[in-house]
C-alpha cells in the first residue's frame, strides 16, 4: 500500500474554520453530504464540499462535524466500496470512519450530539426523509435539525469553483429514438392517472432524457444544471442559465418548453399555488417540498415519472447501445492485448495504462467522454474498489501483479462500462481460484432464468453464492443501471444484497433494462478481482417452460483473461457459457480489429476445457 | 380434480345475512379476517369466522364484504397457496378472487367502496398498521374505517363454538432448557433498555414459551389462550380463564406470576396509565394499542422481545429437536415403506394413508399431536401446496400418480415438520426431472454457506434457481421458522422471495434457528411435488474461508424417493450430498427400525450416481 496521500494540516485547518463558522452561526453541528441541489450521485466542482473538506475523494459519501475536537466530534460516513480509501486519505486524528448501512447519520447524530443540539443542515443537498431521520434521532437528546440559509462550506471554501457554464447539446433523435414532445405527452398522461397538475423533474439525467438534450456539467456524465416542470399539457418549463442555451438547442426545444433563467426555479414554485404537483420525496430536496407546501400548492409523493421509462430502454436506444459495445470492445481488446505484452517488460504504470486505453477508446473517433474516472489498479490497489490513481498514488505495474481496469467510454448512441483483470506474468493457484470463483458468479447473473417480478437482490444472491461456498464474498452490489449517453449509473433497479444503501434492489426487472452485472473479490493489500459486462434484460424463451421467463443478453464484448481461469472449477454449463461467450466475443469485435488485433483476439477467445 | 366441495346455498344466506346485519348497523361493509385476538395464524373454532361465513377452509385469507350483491361486492383475499382452493370452495357468483400480495384488502376497498363508505373493522382483529392502510385507502372517496363494538359474524353465528377451556400444562425445563423465571429476567433487562416500565405479550407462542407452558385451545399448535403483562421487576400477569390453570400449574407459575380472568385484561391496561409500555404493533390488536394510548399509558412500538429469544433456540431445545426428529423420522420411514408397498395393490386412499402415519407416530409413544392437519394428497391435489383431505375430497391412491405427504409431530421435546413425495409406480421423465430440480433447489438451501448478516430472501433465491432454469417456478415460500414443541409455523425468519406477504423475508438468519427447506413444484390439474427437511441454523468453518460463515445442519431424516431422482441432472456436489444425506438417514433412523423396516430402509438409502 503507498503512503497515505491525504495533505494533514490544510484539511484540518478548514475542519477549524468550519468550526468557528458553525460557532457564529449558532450551530452545534453540520451535515456535509456529497451531492448536489439535484441529488446527483455525481457532482461538479462547485458542489465538492465533501472532499473540499475532507480530502476523500470517493464517489459517495457524508460528513458530520460538530462543535469541539477530536475524532468523536466529526465523522466520515461511507459504504464498503471506500472502506480502505477513506483511512487512506481522511485524517483518522481528526475523523471517525463510519461504515454505512451498519451505522447510519441520524444514528450517529443520536448518540454523539450534544442536549439540546442544533444541528445544521442544507435544505437544498437533502430529502425530506433524511431529514425526517435526523429529527427523529436527536429528539430524545432535545435535539434539532436546522435548515441553513446559505450553506457554511460555501462561507468559508474562497477560491470555490463556479458552477459550469457548458453549453447544452441536442441528442437527436436517431440517437433518442423517440422525440421530446412524445416524451412529455407521457408525462402529461402520468400526471392525468395521478390527478396532479404539474411535476418537478430535479434529476438532471432525467431532464436531459426527457428534453433529449445533453450538457457538460458534471465530469464524465452528459447532463447540464437545470430544473424542469412538466405540466398537463406537455408543455414545460425549463430553468437553466441562458448561456448554456444555444440557438441549435432552442430550436430544437421549440415552444412548448418555455425558458427561464436557473435562479428562477424558487420562485417558480412559489406560483403553483393551489395546484397538485407530483415531487418525487427521493429525487427532490426538501427545500422544494417544504417551498411548495409553504407557497400553497399540493405536493404529491410519486417517483419522478421519467425514471422508469428512462431506464427501460428503447428499440433505438438498444440498438445504439449494441453498436457502441461492439465499438467499446474492440478499444478494450486492443489495450488487453497491449497491457499483456507492454506491462511485463516494465516501465508502465496505472497512469500510464489508463492514459494508453483512453487512446484506444479515442481512436474509435466517435468518444465523447470517459463514462467515469478510470479504475486502472495493480497489485494492492486493485483492492480499493473504487480506487482512483491520481499522480501521487500511482503504481509500476510488475509481474506478479493482477492489474484490474474498470472505464467506460460515453458514445451518443451509448455508455459503456467494463472492467476486466490481466495478470502480470504468471498468476497463483489462489488467484485462478478466486477469479474463477468471480466468474461463476458472473456467469450465474448473466445466464439466469427468471420470472417477471423477480428483483435485483434476488438475483444478487446468485452472484454471491460461488463464493460463499469457498466462505468469501464482497462488499459491493453486483450490478447497477446504465444510461444511454447518459449516467453510467443510473436507477431504478440494482443487483444488491437486501441492506444495500444506494436503494433499488426491490425494483422488478423490466425488459429493455440495461445493468451491470460486476461480482468481484478483493483481498487487502494484495489484489483485487472484478469482471463486469453489461447486460439486456429480456423475455426469454425457456424450452418447456410452463410461464413466461426473463433473462438476460450481454452487451459487452471483451475477453476474459483465459490464464486466470481454472477450468476444473467450472460446470460443465458454465463452460459452454465462456465458450459461447468468447466465440461471440471474436465475431462481433474480431471483424472490426485489423491483423495481429485480430489474431490475438481469436486466439484469447478459443474453446476452453 | 374432484366436484368442488362448497355447499352454496348455506353460504349465500350467511352472506346475506351479515349484509342485513351490517345495514342494521349503518355499516356499508365489514373486513374478516381469519385470525384471532393474538393474531395468530392457526385459531381456535369460535374464530373460523372466515370459514363459515365463505366456506374456505384454508389457513390463511381474508374477506371483504359490501352492500349490495354480486362478485364485485364481496372478496375473498388468498395467497398463492391457496389459488386452486380457494376456487374449489367459495362460490365465484358471489365472491371475487383476489389474489396477494399482487393486490390487497386496502387497495381493494379503495376501488369498490361507495363514495362515504363506512367500513367496519373489529379492532380485536386487525393491527394498527392494516387499519391506517384502509384508511388511506378509503380517504380519496371519503370513507372511513369504522371500529365495531361487538363482531357482526358473532351476531348472526348462532351456533357458533365457545372458546376452548382445555387446561395448561407445565413445559419442564428438562424440555425448556431454560425457567420462566431466567426468561422474565431477559424480557425485564429488555425493558430497561427500552425505557419501558412494561411489556403486553399478546401471542399464544410467545406466553407459552415465557411461562413453560402449554395448551390445547387451537388445533395441533400447544397454545393458551391469554395475555400477558411482564414487568420491569421480572414479574408478570397472566391473563386466562380461571379453569384452565390446575394446581400444578398454579405451582409451576409461583408467586411472581398473578394470575387473573382473560376478562380482566382490556381493564388492565387502563391500570398502566402514566406508564411507558412496549407493544408489539405486528403482533398486538389496535384494540390493545388504542386502549393504552386511551388510558393515558404511552405505548412503545417494539418487537416483543421473546420473538427472537424463542426463535434462537437453546441447547437443550436443540437436543430435544434431534431426539424428536430421530423418532419421527423412523415413523414416517415407516410408513413410507407402508405406502410403497400398499398404494400399488389398490384400496388405500388419502384418508386412509393419513391415518397410518398418524398410527406409525403414535406407536412411538412420545406424540402429543401431530403439528398440523396432515397433507395427504395424491396425483392432481398435490398440486393444491396446502390440499386438506376431508371425506368428500378423499381421492384413491392410483398407480401412475405422485403422492405427496407434508405432515409433522408434536412431541415435547421438539415440533417436526416434513414432507416426501412417493410415485405410485413408475414416475415418468417429466416428474424425474421436476423432482430432481426441487431436489437440487432443496440442496442449493441445506448446503449454503454465507456470511452473518444473510436474510432469507437471499436463500431462497438459491433455491429457485434450477427451476427457473426450466422456466419453472413455486408459488410459495421456500422455508418458515418452527417452533418447539410449539408453533409449526414461527417468526421472526422465513425463507422466502422479497415481496412475501408473510414477512420475515428480511430477518438476519441467527445459530440456532430452526427453518424448514421446503421448495415445491406444481402442475395444476395432474401434480405436486415438494421436499421438506427442517434446517438448524450454525456456525461454519469452510476450509480457507477469510470470514466467519453460517450454514445449516439438516435435522430431518427420511429417505429422499430414489425412484423420482434423474443422477444426470445431479453435480457431483449434489450427489455427494444426496448420498451423505441418505447414509446419515440410514445411520441415525436405520438403529430405531426394527428389520425388515431396517433393511427397506438402507436399500432406500444406498448410494446413487
Amino acid at each position: 500500500m503507498p503512503d497515505p496521500v491525504h495533505d494533514g494540516p490544510i484539511y484540518a485547518d478548514r475542519l477549524a474554520a468550519l468550526r468557528a463558522h458553525l460557532a457564529s452561526e449558532g450551530l452545534d453541528g453540520f451535515v456535509v453530504p456529497l451531492t448536489d441541489e439535484h441529488l446527483s450521485e455525481y457532482v461538479g466542482d462547485y458542489a465538492q464540499r465533501l472532499g473540499w473538506l475532507t480530502g476523500f475523494a470517493g464517489s459517495a459519501g457524508t460528513a458530520v462535524v460538530l462543535a469541539g475536537a477530536g475524532p468523536d466530534r466529526a465523522a466520515i460516513f461511507v459504504d464498503g466500496r471506500y472502506t480502505l480509501q477513506v483511512r487512506d486519505q481522511v485524517d483518522g486524528a481528526h475523523w471517525d470512519y463510519v461504515g454505512v448501512p451498519a451505522d447510519s447519520v441520524a444514528a450517529w447524530l443520536g448518540r454523539h450530539a450534544p442536549v439540546g443540539a442544533r444541528i445544521g443542515y442544507d435544505p437544498w443537498l437533502h430529502t425530506r426523509g433524511q431529514v425526517d431521520q435526523m429529527a427523529a434521532a436527536l429528539a430524545p437528546g432535545g435535539g434539532v435539525p436546522v435548515a441553513v440559509d446559505a450553506n457554511p462550506i460555501d462561507a468559508i471554501w474562497v477560491d470555490r469553483p463556479a458552477p459550469s457554464d457548458a453549453p447544452l447539446t441536442v441528442q437527436d433523435d436517431a440517437h433518442a429514438g423517440v422525440g421530446s414532445a412524445a416524451k412529455r405527452a407521457d408525462v402529461a398522461e402520468w400526471l392525468t392517472t395521478q390527478g396532479a397538475d404539474a411535476v418537478v423533474i430535479a434529476a438532471l439525467d432525467s431532464i436531459a432524457w426527457l428534453l433529449n438534450v445533453r450538457g457538460d456539467d458534471v465530469a464524465h456524465t452528459p447532463v447540464g444544471l437545470a430544473y424542469a416542470l412538466v405540466h398537463a399539457d406537455g408543455t414545460a418549463d425549463l430553468f437553466v442559465e441562458p448561456g448554456k442555451v444555444g440557438d441549435a438547442v432552442a430550436r430544437h426545444l421549440g415552444n412548448a418548453v418555455r425558458l427561464h433563467a436557473r435562479a428562477a426555479f424558487p420562485a417558480a414554485l412559489d406560483a403553483l399555488a393551489g395546484k397538485r404537483v407530483a415531487a418525487d420525496p427521493d429525487r427532490c430536496v426538501t427545500a422544494i417540498v417544504d417551498r411548495l407546501s409553504t407557497a400553497g400548492a399540493t405536493p404529491i409523493a410519486a417517483r419522478d415519472p421519467v425514471v422508469l421509462a428512462k431506464a427501460v430502454k428503447n428499440p433505438v436506444e438498444i440498438a445504439g447501445h449494441r453498436a457502441a459495445s461492439v465499438r467499446d470492445g474492440a478499444a478494450l481488446s486492443r489495450f488487453l492485448r497491449w497491457v499483456a505484452a507492454e506491462a511485463p517488460k516494465g516501465g508502465q504504470t496505472e497512469l500510464s495504462a489508463a492514459a494508453r486505453l483512453l487512446a484506444f477508446r479515442q481512436e474509435t473517433g466517435a468518444l465523447l467522454d470517459a463514462s467515469f474516472e478510470t479504475i486502472s489498479a495493480t497489485g494492492a490497489h486493485g483492492a480499493i474498489p473504487h480506487y482512483r490513481v491520481t499522480p501521487q498514488s500511482d503504481a509500476p505495474i510488475e509481474p506478479g501483479q493482477l492489474y484490474l481496469v474498470d472505464s467506460g467510454g460515453q458514445y451518443a448512441d451509448g455508455t459503456t462500462d467494463v472492467t476486466r483483470v490481466v495478470p502480470i506474468g504468471p498468476p497463483t493457484a489462489e488467484t485462478r481460484d478466486r477469479f474463477t470463483r468471480v466468474l461463476k458468479g458472473h456467469i450465474a447473473v448473466a445466464g439466469a432464468s427468471f420470472p417477471p417480478g423477480t428483483v435485483g437482490t434476488q438475483i444478487d444472491a446468485l452472484a454471491r453464492r460461488p463464493l460463499w461456498d469457498a466462505g468469501l464474498d464482497f462488499a459491493h452490489g453486483t450490478g447497477h443501471g446504465v444510461g444511454s449517453y447518459l449516467a453510467v449509473h443510473e436507477g431504478p433497479a440494482r443487483l444488491a444484497p437486501p441492506s444495500y444503501p444506494g436503494g433499488g434492489v426491490f425494483e422488478p426487472l423490466l425488459p429493455g433494462m440495461i445493468l451491470s452485472d460486476e461480482p468481484g473479490y478483493y483481498k487487502a493489500g494484495e489484489y483485487g478481482i472484478r469482471i463486469e459486462n453489461l447486460l439486456l434484460v429480456t423475455t426469454r424463451e425457456v424450452p418447456g417452460a410452463d410461464r413466461a421467463m426473463l433473462g438476460f443478453e450481454t452487451l459487452t464484448f471483451a475477453p476474459i483473461d483465459r490464464d486466470l481461469i481454472d477450468p476444473n472449477l467450472l460446470t460443465p454449463a458454465e463452460l459452454d457459457w465462456l465458450n459461447a461467450y468468447h466465440a461471440d466475443v471474436a465475431a462481433t469485435v474480431g471483424p472490426v480489429l485489423d491483423g495481429e488485433d485480430r489474431t490475438w483476439l481469436a486466439a484469447r477467445c478459443a474453446p476452453i476445457g
